[in-house]
């Protein structure tokens, strides 16, 4: 931690900084520059992080040294992690290509989309049986019985299920269904919920919010790890932009910007990126050669009545090309795209 | 709603269209441009908005006429709202001034605090006793017995109380305790609260969220109101923004932009939109101007050791002073800072 | 100047960066953390603002200490400067009232709405003769010719004037003609056209970009002084947002940042701003509760046959009645709004 | 043309936007809906989106329904164009490489880089002569002598070279000496020197700016080609973000969402879109993944001394290693890297 004084701070505001530091334990150091001092505070950086040290007289900022997170971080554990989704690893050279619509509609419709992306290769089945959706008035999803359908159709074709979970309440409930929970982008902040999902054994899909800085993302994985589940993959999905033509700004180079930092997997969702299925297709092979470890994608075999978000879905032969190419850049970056186990 | 139809569309898309929409029960009204045909839709466009009509081939977009909100639409209810917290009315002319800590920290703290900030003009009392913290390391706030110190200074000077819900499971718990329940920034798309604060009998604090346009916001009130409760005073409070020098970005337009559209109140809070002390005396000044029902703003009388947020609060002297500018521009512009009612 | 170094840097690594701050005729001091290492740097931060020391091996990050803008500091003159427009004194409790069409169209027009704002109590006449134009169909300005009406139709009613300069090989022929040189928000990184105006001996009215940072601006600004014109005025104009509800995001907090790092005077243009007559008003209105020097608001007679960007433009009588509003603000604030001084 | 008109609207307020519309030589097409009326407007778009409809009392808003820009559409033009540099063909399936230091600085510096990057496989030169700094006190350029050293360069390695132009006067003097003409983020919307590349028949390289849309970026491209040069490449360079990990936001989605609606090559900058060389690699994979024509690199061999960016710059080696993997990846996407010609 670095403070970095005002200037014209007189003599006895430095030592009432150097006095409050110390007081909280710390060494300081001071350092008179032509036209600022500093004091370099020397001691547990995260301890001191919630110290509110630039409301004291005579400061005028306080610079961070470390990363704020440290159970995710790269520093504290330098190998890839890889993430057991029931049998799918993912990350550590292993892609996680989880497809599936946006809602659970029916059985019907769910073991239609299964089929279709398992064929073209998806390892993981995705449905939302609960929705965040904008608006009150919104299909806000088949709650439990979407679980049981998702569940079921899982096992009719072998796929482990991902699916979100928006209520503390539900944490337990949706854990007896799905392989992994899902935390939206606009719950990323929830800390009440992430607390929760914490609290559980399943792997964790953590969607960036919309308005997160990296290290935001980072915090919020922490405070997952920090209950004791590190089974935690994040999902990049676009930050709020300026331009209309897409419903929000892939931050593709978030991915790799996030890989440096943490050891946990990063895979990119194109289709809440950019909303459009016609560009889908560019940036999920942006996201896998800007090294992301898989690529979700929503795909509805009808997207004209689908419940939630048919206009964003790519189809299941849209689905299908797009796995054919993505499998080819996977060969060429020598990473695999696992088979889900079968399970007798 | 209308619909664009993409260049070179053929005849039998656009009847494909045409037949979909009037198998959903609206009419279809068709006008052929130039260089481009359209279609008006004409019906409930509530009903017709989770309908996925771009998904059609040849749609090249849908443009919705309507604002998504109803029961929060100044449409459906053209005078303002005046919004009752235990006897200080807040909209219609009213305005409310709420101030204290960020974080309830003693008996002492909040005694001293609410103290300064009555005999200054405050007439709502704030202060957090479940904080939602960026780290899983920081402060995370008293609790339920928060709660209770915030209960009793509330009392002894007379003044209602606001705090933050961020967990659905203790709505009816910080409902005992407070006059008005705070949903944060951070909890602004988290539905499963808005829902859970919509079915009780307390005004609600509905804060903007960092990536919310006004009409994501006004939708997040509609979520409120559609359970029941219509006490809503929303609260600028703040954008994610590009520059470093301040903690967001103020929209102080957001301010009469969202009161042409609902008869809710709307307040500002300078606080959290700069997180700069030397930023919230003009910024609050400007949101009294701008047309705003009122200021919040975070009090200590220690930030030095404060336990959250100690950086960005005023003193309470300063906070005398900036009362003191606002009190005589209330009078400029004809609105009223109501006393808290004394209660036997 | 602070040099964070990587975790695990080497002792050789950490002394070639001693080596090169030395080399370069600095101080260079040394602290050890218990998890980082920092170097703080001495001497002129100016000149080692250029050096890339952040391409060193080991270096982590560099932190600037000082702004890096000088002449327009207010740590280099801590009094408000007060530009003088042709009589009209700028900023020091004296606020511009700017006003006029964007387009300059016709000698009636502009007598029309000259007259109209004069009575109004505007004290700067605005017009646009060069007009920046997304599209290249648009109207473009009338030119040279537009400049002469400016110029008479200024004189007429006894107003300095005010227009945009794009091309700095006009720089000469438009000081020619108006008091006051305007660079548009597009033009404000146009480090060229900013050297031009520099070596003329006009005010300056210096737009915001529409992603510039407050130190952008000021550096925008530190170029025109650089080159030895130091009448400035600084105009706030929105920046780039997320929500269509607007043009663009007026950032009023703005106002206040910038004043409190410089001594010129800072001006809102809520036009441009919001885009949208109805948010004019009460963003005029916030940003003199802010601090502005003077609000810059575009009039128009008859914005539905306007040339230019008709739908933002306020009517004389709309204006009328903004002016009354802002006149009692400006009492209240105890700031001035100077009447043009008539010229025999 | 879509207007939509006010809740409320008067029989007489629709006439008169009737009467307006029809008085302009359009067609107008009335549509009543339950709750809002539109009027369709027939005829030549173009010239009607310049008229302030949105002005009239009684309307609401005003839809264009085509893009803004014709001779750089698709629409227009649906083959791919492919841009000629002095030999180097780029889109269409020719990927430009382009590579070398921000600034020329000394003819040994740019002779060693231009080996460097012309072993890896880069086919066209860059280096700045005038740069546009942000500070006035930073290294400017060495000017004309930069671009003699630049020619010469060029010239011995057998590259085209590409440089950029900031000053309207000066774009006669570096189409003396350039290959190709670069204009920069912060000139993309100088309208007088976007005329002035129009004028020249040298291939023009337009970078984004850093708020513009891709509409807006496209309307740039529109102005060249208005002037009678088509010979237009594109160029992501990242747009402003809010996350300080990195310098901007790179928009990879911004290519193939460009490519859809032109005919021009578009490339991508991942040192100016990042900042960071650590994330210039997976970026630049990312971009060529996405669907982009080429990729400009910045290198320097001594980053560490460079005048310019040097923090931003990777190392030849670095460079000649990213090469490896951008080849292989063109490969798979069955693009070609085409070789400088060799000009006798």
């Amino acid at each position: 931690m670095i403070i970095v004084l005002k200037q014209g701070v007189t003599d006895e505001q430095i030592q009432h900084v150097i006095d409050h530091v110390e007081g909280l334990g710390f060494q300081a150091h001071l350092s008179r520059g032509t036209y600022r001092t500093i004091i370099g505070v020397i001691g547990d950086e995260e301890r001191l992080r919630s110290e509110p040290l630039s409301a004291i007289p005579g400061v005028a900022s306080v610079i961070p040294v470390l990363p704020p997170f440290k159970l995710v971080s790269r520093e504290a554990h330098p190998e890839e992690t890889v993430v057991d989704v029931s049998g799918v690893p993912v990350g550590g050279g292993y892609l996680a290509m989880v497809a599936g619509p946006c809602a659970v509609e029916s059985l019907d419709q769910m073991r239609r989309i299964a089929e279709g992306v398992k064929e073209a290769g998806a390892n993981i089945l995705r449905g939302g049986a609960y929705k965040p959706r904008t608006s009150p008035y919104s299909f806000q999803g088949l709650g439990k019985e979407g679980l049981e359908i998702l569940r079921q159709v899982g096992d009719e074709f072998g796929m482990p299920v991902v699916t979100e979970v928006t209520d503390p309440r539900l944490v337990e409930e949706v854990s007896q269904y799905a392989d992994m929970l899902q935390v939206g982008a606009r719950n990323m902040q929830n800390f009440v919920l992430l607390k929760e999902v914490g609290q559980v054994d399943h792997p964790v899909l953590l969607k960036r919010g919309m308005s997160a800085t990296v290290n935001d993302w980072l915090m919020s994985a922490e405070y997952i790890a920090s209950k004791g589940n590190s089974r935690i993959v994040l999902c990049e999905r676009g930050v709020r932009g300026f331009d209309p033509a897409m419903r929000n700004l892939y931050d593709v180079a978030a991915v790799p910007a996030a890989k440096l930092l943490t050891h946990l997997p990063v895979i990119v969702d194109p289709s809440h990126a950019t909303g459009r299925p016609d560009l889908i297709p560019p940036c999920a092979m942006a996201g896998l050669a800007a090294g992301a470890d898989g690529v979700h994608v929503e795909v509805h075999d009808q997207p004209e009545s689908a419940k939630s978000d048919g206009a964003q879905a790519l189809r299941p032969h849209e689905y299908r090309e797009l796995m054919r190419r993505l499998e080819s850049l996977a060969a060429l970056l020598h990473k695999q795209i696992p088979r889900p186990v079968e399970r007798a």
